[in-house]
Protein backbone atom coordinates (compact mmCIF):
# COMPACT_ATOMS: atom_id res chain seq x y z
CA UNK A 1 0.00 0.00 0.00
CA UNK A 2 1.71 3.25 -1.11
CA UNK A 3 2.61 5.51 2.25
CA UNK A 4 1.49 9.01 2.04
CA UNK A 5 4.14 10.91 2.66
CA UNK A 6 4.15 12.62 6.70
CA UNK A 7 3.00 16.42 6.60
CA UNK A 8 4.68 19.12 7.63
CA UNK A 9 2.96 20.34 11.35
CA UNK A 10 2.82 24.30 11.26
CA UNK A 11 0.94 26.98 13.12
CA UNK A 12 2.26 30.12 10.90
CA UNK A 13 3.53 30.82 7.82
CA UNK A 14 5.93 33.39 7.89
CA UNK A 15 7.10 35.10 4.25
CA UNK A 16 10.10 37.34 3.07
CA UNK A 17 8.79 40.28 1.10
CA UNK A 18 11.08 41.19 -1.60
CA UNK A 19 11.67 38.75 -4.26
CA UNK A 20 9.42 36.53 -2.49
CA UNK A 21 6.17 38.25 -2.32
CA UNK A 22 6.84 41.34 -4.64
CA UNK A 23 8.51 41.26 -7.54
CA UNK A 24 11.40 43.21 -7.74
CA UNK A 25 12.30 42.72 -11.64
CA UNK A 26 10.50 45.97 -12.68
CA UNK A 27 12.70 47.94 -11.27
CA UNK A 28 14.77 46.75 -14.36
CA UNK A 29 12.78 48.06 -16.22
CA UNK A 30 12.86 51.74 -14.65
CA UNK A 31 16.17 51.57 -14.42
CA UNK A 32 16.06 50.37 -18.19
CA UNK A 33 13.72 53.17 -19.06
CA UNK A 34 16.39 55.85 -17.61
CA UNK A 35 19.50 54.19 -18.79
CA UNK A 36 18.82 52.45 -22.02
CA UNK A 37 20.40 49.09 -22.16
CA UNK A 38 22.03 49.29 -18.51
CA UNK A 39 19.01 48.45 -16.61
CA UNK A 40 19.75 44.41 -15.53
CA UNK A 41 23.35 45.59 -15.34
CA UNK A 42 22.15 48.43 -12.75
CA UNK A 43 19.36 46.20 -10.97
CA UNK A 44 21.95 43.18 -10.69
CA UNK A 45 25.17 45.30 -8.98
CA UNK A 46 22.44 47.16 -7.16
CA UNK A 47 20.43 43.87 -5.94
CA UNK A 48 24.05 42.43 -4.67
CA UNK A 49 25.18 45.92 -2.78
CA UNK A 50 22.04 46.27 -0.95
CA UNK A 51 22.53 42.78 0.22
CA UNK A 52 26.39 43.95 0.94
CA UNK A 53 25.49 46.35 2.87
CA UNK A 54 22.91 44.91 4.82
CA UNK A 55 25.62 42.33 6.17
CA UNK A 56 28.27 44.78 6.22
CA UNK A 57 26.67 47.72 8.08
CA UNK A 58 25.38 44.87 10.57
CA UNK A 59 28.51 42.99 11.08
CA UNK A 60 30.27 47.41 11.87
CA UNK A 61 27.22 47.36 14.75
CA UNK A 62 26.31 50.61 12.05
CA UNK A 63 22.59 49.79 11.44
CA UNK A 64 21.21 52.21 8.58
CA UNK A 65 17.63 51.58 7.60
CA UNK A 66 16.78 49.48 4.29
CA UNK A 67 15.49 52.94 2.47
CA UNK A 68 19.45 54.09 3.29
CA UNK A 69 20.77 51.22 2.40
CA UNK A 70 18.91 50.95 -1.04
CA UNK A 71 19.38 54.18 -1.87
CA UNK A 72 23.51 53.78 -1.08
CA UNK A 73 23.26 50.54 -3.27
CA UNK A 74 21.24 52.73 -6.21
CA UNK A 75 24.46 55.43 -6.21
CA UNK A 76 26.96 53.02 -6.06
CA UNK A 77 25.35 51.08 -8.98
CA UNK A 78 25.24 54.28 -11.15
CA UNK A 79 28.46 55.56 -9.83
CA UNK A 80 30.57 51.95 -10.95
CA UNK A 81 28.64 52.17 -14.15
CA UNK A 82 29.84 55.59 -14.57
CA UNK A 83 26.25 56.91 -14.88
CA UNK A 84 25.12 60.34 -13.80
CA UNK A 85 22.37 60.19 -11.59
CA UNK A 86 20.52 63.10 -11.26
CA UNK A 87 18.62 63.70 -7.96
CA UNK A 88 15.28 63.45 -9.70
CA UNK A 89 15.99 59.76 -11.56
CA UNK A 90 17.31 58.69 -7.92
CA UNK A 91 13.72 60.06 -6.40
CA UNK A 92 11.41 58.31 -9.78
CA UNK A 93 13.70 54.72 -9.36
CA UNK A 94 13.45 54.99 -6.02
CA UNK A 95 9.75 55.21 -5.49
CA UNK A 96 9.14 52.20 -7.53
CA UNK A 97 10.31 50.23 -4.72
CA UNK A 98 7.26 51.04 -2.76
CA UNK A 99 5.04 50.12 -5.84
CA UNK A 100 6.10 46.51 -6.49
CA UNK A 101 3.90 44.51 -7.57
CA UNK A 102 3.59 40.57 -6.42
CA UNK A 103 4.07 37.66 -8.62
CA UNK A 104 1.18 36.39 -10.65
CA UNK A 105 0.48 33.18 -7.95
CA UNK A 106 1.20 35.20 -4.45
CA UNK A 107 -2.87 36.95 -4.19
CA UNK A 108 -4.49 33.74 -4.46
CA UNK A 109 -1.86 31.59 -2.32
CA UNK A 110 -2.18 34.38 0.45
CA UNK A 111 -5.73 34.12 0.42
CA UNK A 112 -5.95 30.27 0.52
CA UNK A 113 -3.53 29.85 3.35
CA UNK A 114 -4.87 33.09 5.32
CA UNK A 115 -7.87 30.76 5.59
CA UNK A 116 -5.85 28.65 7.69
CA UNK A 117 -3.39 29.96 9.84
CA UNK A 118 -1.99 33.26 10.85
CA UNK A 119 0.56 35.16 7.71
CA UNK A 120 3.53 37.43 8.42
CA UNK A 121 5.52 38.99 6.92
CA UNK A 122 9.45 39.51 8.07
CA UNK A 123 11.88 41.90 6.01
CA UNK A 124 14.72 43.59 6.02
CA UNK A 125 12.73 46.22 4.59
CA UNK A 126 11.81 49.50 6.77
CA UNK A 127 8.32 49.75 8.53
CA UNK A 128 7.52 52.62 5.84
CA UNK A 129 8.64 50.76 3.19
CA UNK A 130 6.89 47.36 3.77
CA UNK A 131 3.45 49.14 4.64
CA UNK A 132 3.64 50.97 1.38
CA UNK A 133 4.21 47.67 -0.74
CA UNK A 134 1.58 45.91 1.24
CA UNK A 135 -0.87 47.92 0.48
CA UNK A 136 -0.22 48.27 -2.39
CA UNK A 137 -0.54 44.95 -3.10
CA UNK A 138 -3.95 44.84 -0.71
CA UNK A 139 -2.08 41.72 1.46
CA UNK A 140 -3.36 43.40 4.41
CA UNK A 141 -6.46 41.38 4.41
CA UNK A 142 -4.44 38.68 4.32
CA UNK A 143 -1.14 39.03 6.64
CA UNK A 144 -1.80 39.56 10.27
CA UNK A 145 1.81 41.04 10.92
CA UNK A 146 3.89 42.80 8.84
CA UNK A 147 7.41 42.54 10.87
CA UNK A 148 10.58 44.54 9.91
CA UNK A 149 13.56 44.24 11.46
CA UNK A 150 13.94 47.70 12.01
CA UNK A 151 13.32 47.66 16.16
CA UNK A 152 16.08 45.77 16.02
CA UNK A 153 18.81 47.54 14.24
CA UNK A 154 20.23 44.64 12.63
CA UNK A 155 19.76 42.46 9.33
CA UNK A 156 18.90 39.19 8.12
CA UNK A 157 20.21 36.41 9.05
CA UNK A 158 21.42 37.23 12.64
CA UNK A 159 19.03 35.05 14.53
CA UNK A 160 16.92 37.86 16.53
CA UNK A 161 15.47 38.90 13.81
CA UNK A 162 13.75 35.67 13.36
CA UNK A 163 12.94 35.36 16.57
CA UNK A 164 10.93 38.50 16.28
CA UNK A 165 8.58 36.23 14.65
CA UNK A 166 8.38 33.93 17.36
CA UNK A 167 7.84 36.61 19.67
CA UNK A 168 5.22 38.74 17.92
CA UNK A 169 2.94 35.72 16.87
CA UNK A 170 3.16 33.61 19.62
CA UNK A 171 3.90 30.46 17.73
CA UNK A 172 7.20 28.23 18.27
CA UNK A 173 9.68 27.98 15.56
CA UNK A 174 9.12 24.99 14.80
CA UNK A 175 5.89 24.81 14.19
CA UNK A 176 6.74 28.20 11.53
CA UNK A 177 7.25 27.53 8.19
CA UNK A 178 9.51 30.07 6.98
CA UNK A 179 9.08 31.12 2.87
CA UNK A 180 11.95 32.82 0.77
CA UNK A 181 13.58 32.79 -2.17
CA UNK A 182 16.55 33.98 -1.34
CA UNK A 183 18.50 30.84 -0.58
CA UNK A 184 20.65 33.03 2.09
CA UNK A 185 17.74 33.80 4.12
CA UNK A 186 16.67 30.32 3.96
CA UNK A 187 19.95 29.01 5.01
CA UNK A 188 19.49 31.64 8.11
CA UNK A 189 16.15 30.65 8.78
CA UNK A 190 17.15 26.93 9.07
CA UNK A 191 19.99 27.68 11.07
CA UNK A 192 17.53 29.69 13.68
CA UNK A 193 15.05 26.34 13.73
CA UNK A 194 12.49 27.11 11.24
CA UNK A 195 10.80 24.56 8.27
CA UNK A 196 11.93 26.40 5.78
CA UNK A 197 10.33 26.84 1.97
CA UNK A 198 13.01 28.00 -0.44
CA UNK A 199 11.39 29.80 -3.34
CA UNK A 200 13.79 28.72 -6.42
CA UNK A 201 11.51 30.37 -8.79
CA UNK A 202 14.77 31.24 -11.39
CA UNK A 203 16.96 27.83 -11.06
CA UNK A 204 19.45 29.27 -8.58
CA UNK A 205 22.46 26.86 -7.24
CA UNK A 206 21.84 26.04 -3.62
CA UNK A 207 23.95 27.93 -1.04
CA UNK A 208 26.99 25.59 0.04
CA UNK A 209 26.28 26.54 3.68
CA UNK A 210 25.43 23.14 4.84
CA UNK A 211 21.53 24.01 5.67
CA UNK A 212 19.54 22.73 3.38
CA UNK A 213 15.88 24.02 3.11
CA UNK A 214 13.25 21.48 4.25
CA UNK A 215 11.03 22.06 0.82
CA UNK A 216 12.48 23.53 -2.50
CA UNK A 217 9.84 24.89 -4.75
CA UNK A 218 9.23 26.81 -7.23
CA UNK A 219 5.84 28.87 -6.09
CA UNK A 220 3.86 30.17 -3.51
CA UNK A 221 1.32 27.91 -4.60
CA UNK A 222 2.69 24.83 -4.03
CA UNK A 223 3.12 25.20 -0.48
CA UNK A 224 -0.84 23.58 0.34
CA UNK A 225 -0.01 20.28 -1.08
CA UNK A 226 2.91 19.88 1.96
CA UNK A 227 1.07 21.26 4.84
CA UNK A 228 -2.32 20.39 4.50
CA UNK B 1 56.50 79.94 1.34
CA UNK B 2 54.52 76.64 0.31
CA UNK B 3 53.42 74.46 3.21
CA UNK B 4 54.04 71.00 3.46
CA UNK B 5 51.02 68.76 4.30
CA UNK B 6 50.94 67.18 7.82
CA UNK B 7 51.92 64.13 8.29
CA UNK B 8 49.63 61.01 9.54
CA UNK B 9 51.65 60.26 13.09
CA UNK B 10 51.23 56.23 12.85
CA UNK B 11 53.17 53.95 14.93
CA UNK B 12 52.43 50.54 13.81
CA UNK B 13 51.05 49.07 10.00
CA UNK B 14 48.47 46.20 9.62
CA UNK B 15 48.23 44.84 6.37
CA UNK B 16 45.06 43.00 4.92
CA UNK B 17 46.79 39.77 3.13
CA UNK B 18 44.55 37.98 0.27
CA UNK B 19 44.17 40.86 -2.86
CA UNK B 20 46.30 44.10 -0.60
CA UNK B 21 49.52 41.56 -0.14
CA UNK B 22 49.14 38.18 -2.26
CA UNK B 23 47.67 38.64 -5.52
CA UNK B 24 44.60 36.08 -5.81
CA UNK B 25 44.74 36.61 -9.74
CA UNK B 26 46.59 33.39 -9.81
CA UNK B 27 43.26 31.51 -9.23
CA UNK B 28 42.29 32.90 -12.45
CA UNK B 29 44.97 31.54 -14.27
CA UNK B 30 44.96 27.71 -12.29
CA UNK B 31 40.67 27.71 -12.56
CA UNK B 32 41.48 28.43 -16.77
CA UNK B 33 44.04 26.07 -17.03
CA UNK B 34 41.81 23.38 -15.64
CA UNK B 35 38.25 25.13 -17.06
CA UNK B 36 39.40 26.56 -20.65
CA UNK B 37 37.59 30.03 -20.96
CA UNK B 38 35.64 29.88 -17.34
CA UNK B 39 38.48 30.64 -15.28
CA UNK B 40 37.22 34.16 -14.76
CA UNK B 41 33.93 33.60 -14.41
CA UNK B 42 34.80 30.92 -11.76
CA UNK B 43 36.83 32.75 -9.66
CA UNK B 44 35.12 36.32 -9.82
CA UNK B 45 31.65 33.89 -8.25
CA UNK B 46 34.23 32.24 -5.99
CA UNK B 47 35.55 35.55 -4.27
CA UNK B 48 32.12 36.74 -4.21
CA UNK B 49 30.92 33.61 -2.40
CA UNK B 50 33.59 33.21 -0.13
CA UNK B 51 32.77 37.15 1.04
CA UNK B 52 29.12 36.22 1.16
CA UNK B 53 30.36 33.01 3.36
CA UNK B 54 32.50 35.18 5.65
CA UNK B 55 29.17 38.01 6.29
CA UNK B 56 26.53 35.60 6.35
CA UNK B 57 28.18 32.71 8.54
CA UNK B 58 29.49 35.97 11.03
CA UNK B 59 25.77 36.87 11.15
CA UNK B 60 24.32 33.48 11.82
CA UNK B 61 26.97 32.70 14.54
CA UNK B 62 28.16 29.84 12.74
CA UNK B 63 31.67 30.72 11.96
CA UNK B 64 33.83 28.12 10.18
CA UNK B 65 37.16 29.13 9.07
CA UNK B 66 38.24 30.43 5.57
CA UNK B 67 39.40 27.21 4.64
CA UNK B 68 36.01 25.59 5.07
CA UNK B 69 34.24 28.85 3.57
CA UNK B 70 36.72 29.44 0.24
CA UNK B 71 36.03 25.48 -0.42
CA UNK B 72 32.54 25.98 0.05
CA UNK B 73 32.58 29.02 -2.43
CA UNK B 74 34.73 27.41 -5.47
CA UNK B 75 31.86 24.25 -4.98
CA UNK B 76 29.26 26.65 -5.36
CA UNK B 77 31.08 28.79 -8.51
CA UNK B 78 31.39 25.34 -10.49
CA UNK B 79 27.83 24.52 -9.36
CA UNK B 80 26.47 27.27 -10.35
CA UNK B 81 28.15 27.13 -14.17
CA UNK B 82 27.30 23.78 -14.04
CA UNK B 83 31.18 22.71 -13.97
CA UNK B 84 31.80 18.83 -12.91
CA UNK B 85 34.18 19.58 -10.27
CA UNK B 86 36.81 16.51 -9.45
CA UNK B 87 38.23 15.85 -6.39
CA UNK B 88 41.75 16.43 -7.37
CA UNK B 89 40.88 18.89 -9.48
CA UNK B 90 39.07 20.95 -6.42
CA UNK B 91 42.10 19.79 -3.83
CA UNK B 92 44.59 21.08 -6.83
CA UNK B 93 42.79 24.78 -7.08
CA UNK B 94 42.61 24.97 -3.53
CA UNK B 95 46.21 24.61 -2.56
CA UNK B 96 46.97 27.46 -5.36
CA UNK B 97 45.66 29.70 -2.07
CA UNK B 98 48.80 28.51 -0.12
CA UNK B 99 51.09 29.70 -2.63
CA UNK B 100 50.17 32.89 -3.82
CA UNK B 101 52.76 35.40 -4.77
CA UNK B 102 52.42 38.98 -4.23
CA UNK B 103 51.90 41.83 -6.09
CA UNK B 104 55.43 43.20 -7.54
CA UNK B 105 56.02 46.07 -5.42
CA UNK B 106 55.07 44.73 -2.09
CA UNK B 107 58.43 43.26 -1.17
CA UNK B 108 60.65 46.23 -1.64
CA UNK B 109 57.74 48.22 0.31
CA UNK B 110 57.63 46.06 3.05
CA UNK B 111 60.79 45.91 3.74
CA UNK B 112 61.39 49.27 4.12
CA UNK B 113 58.10 50.03 6.21
CA UNK B 114 59.79 47.29 8.32
CA UNK B 115 62.64 49.56 9.02
CA UNK B 116 60.36 52.18 10.56
CA UNK B 117 57.44 50.22 12.44
CA UNK B 118 55.94 47.15 13.48
CA UNK B 119 53.98 45.51 10.84
CA UNK B 120 51.03 43.17 10.78
CA UNK B 121 49.10 41.40 8.85
CA UNK B 122 45.19 40.86 9.76
CA UNK B 123 43.13 38.68 7.87
CA UNK B 124 40.07 36.56 7.44
CA UNK B 125 42.33 33.19 6.31
CA UNK B 126 43.15 30.66 8.69
CA UNK B 127 46.08 30.59 10.53
CA UNK B 128 47.65 27.70 8.68
CA UNK B 129 46.37 29.50 5.35
CA UNK B 130 48.20 32.95 6.49
CA UNK B 131 51.68 30.70 8.03
CA UNK B 132 52.03 28.97 4.44
CA UNK B 133 51.41 31.95 1.83
CA UNK B 134 53.79 34.17 4.32
CA UNK B 135 56.29 31.68 4.40
CA UNK B 136 55.95 31.19 0.69
CA UNK B 137 56.46 35.03 0.09
CA UNK B 138 59.36 35.09 3.17
CA UNK B 139 57.78 37.68 4.76
CA UNK B 140 58.03 36.45 7.93
CA UNK B 141 61.04 38.82 8.15
CA UNK B 142 59.07 41.90 7.71
CA UNK B 143 55.96 41.26 9.62
CA UNK B 144 55.96 40.80 13.27
CA UNK B 145 52.71 39.88 14.15
CA UNK B 146 50.41 37.06 11.74
CA UNK B 147 47.10 37.71 13.31
CA UNK B 148 44.20 35.30 11.72
CA UNK B 149 39.97 36.01 13.09
CA UNK B 150 39.91 32.50 13.93
CA UNK B 151 40.19 32.61 17.31
CA UNK B 152 37.68 35.31 17.91
CA UNK B 153 35.46 32.86 15.45
CA UNK B 154 33.97 36.07 13.70
CA UNK B 155 34.71 37.40 10.00
CA UNK B 156 35.68 40.75 8.90
CA UNK B 157 34.25 43.72 9.53
CA UNK B 158 33.16 42.90 13.09
CA UNK B 159 35.16 45.69 15.23
CA UNK B 160 36.39 42.88 17.78
CA UNK B 161 38.61 41.76 14.41
CA UNK B 162 40.15 44.98 14.18
CA UNK B 163 40.62 45.44 17.80
CA UNK B 164 42.42 42.59 17.99
CA UNK B 165 45.59 44.15 16.67
CA UNK B 166 45.23 47.04 18.89
CA UNK B 167 45.31 44.18 21.82
CA UNK B 168 48.47 42.47 20.28
CA UNK B 169 50.65 44.93 19.04
CA UNK B 170 49.61 47.15 22.19
CA UNK B 171 49.81 50.27 19.79
CA UNK B 172 46.29 52.61 20.45
CA UNK B 173 44.05 52.40 17.38
CA UNK B 174 44.40 56.09 16.69
CA UNK B 175 48.27 55.48 15.85
CA UNK B 176 47.59 52.13 14.01
CA UNK B 177 47.47 52.57 9.81
CA UNK B 178 44.96 50.18 8.37
CA UNK B 179 45.88 48.97 4.73
CA UNK B 180 43.65 46.84 2.43
CA UNK B 181 42.83 46.64 -1.42
CA UNK B 182 39.29 45.95 -0.21
CA UNK B 183 36.88 48.65 -0.10
CA UNK B 184 34.48 47.51 2.60
CA UNK B 185 37.64 45.87 5.02
CA UNK B 186 38.59 49.87 4.73
CA UNK B 187 35.37 51.02 5.57
CA UNK B 188 35.24 48.30 8.58
CA UNK B 189 38.39 49.46 10.01
CA UNK B 190 37.79 53.12 9.19
CA UNK B 191 34.16 52.59 11.71
CA UNK B 192 36.51 50.83 13.82
CA UNK B 193 39.00 54.05 14.49
CA UNK B 194 42.14 52.97 12.73
CA UNK B 195 43.59 55.26 10.15
CA UNK B 196 43.38 53.66 6.65
CA UNK B 197 44.93 53.20 3.50
CA UNK B 198 42.72 52.24 0.85
CA UNK B 199 44.89 50.51 -1.95
CA UNK B 200 42.57 51.18 -4.78
CA UNK B 201 44.45 48.87 -7.51
CA UNK B 202 41.90 48.25 -10.43
CA UNK B 203 40.31 51.40 -10.23
CA UNK B 204 37.23 50.41 -8.49
CA UNK B 205 34.09 52.58 -7.39
CA UNK B 206 34.34 53.43 -3.58
CA UNK B 207 31.85 52.06 -1.13
CA UNK B 208 28.74 54.23 -0.28
CA UNK B 209 28.77 53.52 3.53
CA UNK B 210 30.11 56.97 4.91
CA UNK B 211 33.12 56.03 5.89
CA UNK B 212 35.96 56.75 3.12
CA UNK B 213 39.29 56.01 3.66
CA UNK B 214 41.70 58.32 4.96
CA UNK B 215 44.12 57.50 2.05
CA UNK B 216 43.45 56.55 -1.48
CA UNK B 217 46.16 55.32 -3.37
CA UNK B 218 47.18 52.70 -6.28
CA UNK B 219 50.06 50.61 -4.55
CA UNK B 220 52.06 49.95 -1.15
CA UNK B 221 54.72 52.29 -2.61
CA UNK B 222 52.94 55.18 -1.88
CA UNK B 223 52.90 54.89 1.55
CA UNK B 224 55.91 55.75 3.12
CA UNK B 225 55.73 59.37 1.56
CA UNK B 226 52.17 59.86 3.39
CA UNK B 227 54.01 59.34 6.83
CA UNK B 228 57.22 60.03 6.73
Amino acid sequence: MPQTPPKTAIDALVFDAYGTLYDVASVTAICDSHFPASGAKISEIWRQKQLEYTWLSSLMGRYQDFWQITAAGLRFACGALKLELSEETFRLIMENYLQLDSYPEVPAALEGLAEKMPLAILSNGSPEMLIKVTQHNGFNRFIKEVLSVHELRIFKPAPQVYDLAVRKLGVAKEKIGFVSSNAWDAAGAKAFGFQVFWINRFDRHPEQLDLPPDHEIRTLDQIPPLIF
